[in-house]
């Protein structure tokens, strides 16, 4: 029997009477992958894994280790399952989202810059304790940065795309009316028709000066044009792991305006991920070779 | 009736028949001090503020704004009373120490040289979540510290100068044991002959590799040049905000070494200090004008 799970790691349990091949998109193609039923995607390795699926003509399930699968989605047959890695990113997002908060307000730039120079001169900074954040974005990736910014005794409003009053969520259309009251505003939204240009001239304006702008989930819900003009001036901050569009260019103007700071979508990716997505990986082939329902699909 | 207390900031509540004048280390020493019962010292401002305590004969209290007040007790007369600033700092120390060590987890300063390049490379990064820290000083600003660290999962032991068996912390005794397990060491400790010296070349060696030795207390608690020794093979990385000496001399060798993040003792002084320390203060010079006991007094 060939292959009938193809996965992009090699130590991940593998229920009985599953064959696996393996393929982590950056060697080569297997041969023999016709009666591919599974298809775990390699992580963050660019096109090639999704343009496989192509490929595949006994596929049943797609396994994306991502959150977001907005690029996997026109990519896949009506009859071919979707799940997501939903979970699997949330801490390692929240930790990257909250490294962004601190690094921001407590200048972080500046000091390593006088690193380099051995400078001793010391001044003191912005706070997380008791700034006011508005978490745009309220799954379980808001959650986890929620817990943390309270921890750190900051004061958080939350928003999702519906109101959910008995869980003190605010619903998107308030947005404009809880800008003026944030110190931080934190965006973690997928890319959706609804969030796409979400905060644009208009919104930044509503900020109070000296906010800080915050983006960990996807860059397009920003007018980037409107958020150079805002930042250039001074009047804004931003801290952001993901910007429209992606890479930016190396010529771009916003790589350069002080009081903005650029990590390159990196929030997801990092060591605590892969153990938890090995962990789903193997519970996912073990439901699927017993017929059960799988974690995590995603309704299209 | 001339001034009773002597205070820093002009904006803080002062209780009905006492009189104020204030001095916050910059300018000049006002006049007529001779009464001055109570003394707030400039937070923060170098040796001026502390040198006036021998001008002042009718001295009852000296209230410190730090929390390390090793400096200030060889400065009063047996019968002056001390109390210092323990609890203001904790938050700020707090954040600052999550700042520091998600820099480098996540690797903020490599992401900010690229960002000066406006270049878009990405790698996955360690993360703070899951890692297991050792937290060395178990006082208030330990536990603000663990809170934001539970928060972020990552999974904490408690080491203070007496091992506490029912609050679940080890005592010092027991560092060396414990120091082989652990990936990331935060010292959070006063200035003591006990703590002096406390992680030497011995204590680093214990360290598995790549581990992270994060200082938010004294620098004197590491012996800089094994510390020096062990990051400059890579084996260790640190991130510091306290060094020993203090300033760090322009040319150091520390400064420059990869995978070291030096800030200038910065961590205390951040934003969310003032609201807190005004709070005290005020509080403070109610208690003494109705002659209640006045809180964080220390022992000598």
């Amino acid at each position: 029997m060939s292959a009938r799970v193809l996965l992009p790691w090699t130590d991940i349990e593998v229920p009985e009477g599953v064959e696996a091949a393996y393929y982590d998109g950056d060697e080569a193609v297997p041969d023999g992958l016709g009666n591919v039923e599974f298809y775990v995607l390699p992580y963050d390795r660019g096109p090639e894994g999704p343009k496989l699926i192509a490929g595949l003509p006994s596929l049943r399930v797609v396994q994306s280790l991502s959150a977001g699968v907005e690029a996997i989605v026109p990519l896949l047959p009506a009859d071919v399952r979707l799940a997501n890695g939903r979970g699997l990113h949330d801490l390692s997002v929240a930790e990257h989202a909250l490294a962004l908060i601190h690094a921001a307000q407590r200048d972080l730039p500046r000091w390593f810059a006088q690193q380099a120079r051995g400078e001793w001169t010391r001044e003191h900074t912005r706070s997380l304790a008791d700034s006011r954040v508005l978490l745009v974005g309220y799954g379980s990736i808001g959650r986890a940065i929620e817990r943390q910014l309270l921890a750190a005794e900051a004061v958080v409003t939350r928003v999702a795309s519906r109101a959910r009053p008995d869980e003190d969520v605010h619903g998107v259309a308030e947005l404009r009316d809880l800008l003026p009251e944030a110190d931080i505003v934190v965006l973690v939204l997928p890319e959706t028709p609804a969030t796409r240009g979400l905060i644009g001239a208009d919104e930044l304006a509503a900020l109070p000066g000296d906010a800080l702008v915050v983006n960990v989930g996807r860059g397009t819900a920003i007018d980037t044009d409107a958020l150079l003009a805002e930042t250039r001036t001074g009047r804004l901050r931003a801290a952001l792991d993901v910007v429209d569009p992606e890479p930016l260019p190396a010529d771009h103007p916003l790589w350069t305006v002080p009081g903005v700071v650029i990590t390159p979508h990196i929030a997801g990716g990092s060591a605590s991920f892969y153990p938890r997505a090995k962990s789903l990986v193997a519970e996912q082939l073990r439901r699927y070779a017993k017929g059960e329902e799988l974690f995590n699909l995603v309704e299209r």
